[in-house]
């Protein structure tokens, strides 16, 4: 019935400065839709008639077929502010693999990617993870293994 | 460096409820980690010294081994309520991929899940989907194609 994840979506204040956050991350642009006035994204979500920016992205070398679904809303217009604290109820955080952590965040700093900790910090088992959060406020983690 | 996607975390109010809606929706589980009191996940997202309850959980056929780490947070517990519109800024809604929409909302029904129109609605290029919403109000999108 379910076969596999699709995407998942964010709904970003700026729409540019979301793409060029994800590229400096390492995603690619994978599809673009300008502005698109979608009377059925409205039907579905009981929202007024939409007008949203789209950008798709994903990591370049990825084998899940995953995207994101990266989403400015012109009308309504967004609203409000993404979850301040991981506790906090709801989709709250994407992690994405990486092969190796120090390498990733040597290479991530100079692009002007900060992390919430200095180092990477293990849990569990052992498994190195780092935090960062995207221009609005979201949780993006860096996990070797798992 | 970054390989992949690797999971999406839910924070939920109680753990059980939403392991059951998933597991309605057709997702297994596919880990469970009873308790755990983890220096590390708090000193990664600066947060107080953590106690949190988790079930990974995954489509039992998917392709991509992306999954769902569902967490309740006991120690600092739960906060707030997830984002009400899907226009609000944040990490907004998860979709998944169904092969034939009607089947699967055909299917799910009559376990109980309920969805935000009463029919697929299409948007696009005639790409058919349907929201639900998880117990804690999180967007769950089951979308056919794309």
């Amino acid at each position: 019935m379910i076969d596999d994840f699709q995407h998942v979506s964010i709904t970003c204040r700026d729409l540019e400065r979301s793409v060029d956050f994800y590229e400096r991350l390492g995603l690619r642009v994978i599809k673009r839709i300008e502005e698109v006035t979608e009377q059925g994204i409205a039907n579905a979500f009981q929202l007024p008639p939409s007008r949203l920016k789209v950008v798709y992205l994903a990591p370049p070398q990825a084998a899940s077929k995953l995207f994101i679904d990266l989403v400015q809303w012109l009308e309504p217009a967004c609203t409000g502010e993404s979850y301040p604290v991981l506790n906090h109820v709801g989709l709250n955080r994407l992690a994405f693999h990486v092969s190796d952590i120090d390498a990733a965040t040597a290479a991530l700093r100079p692009r002007g990617i900060s992390f919430l900790s200095q180092e990477p910090q293990s849990f569990g088992p052992g498994i190195p993870s780092i935090v960062t959060t995207d221009p609005d406020g979201v949780f993006v983690q860096l996990i070797e293994g798992l």
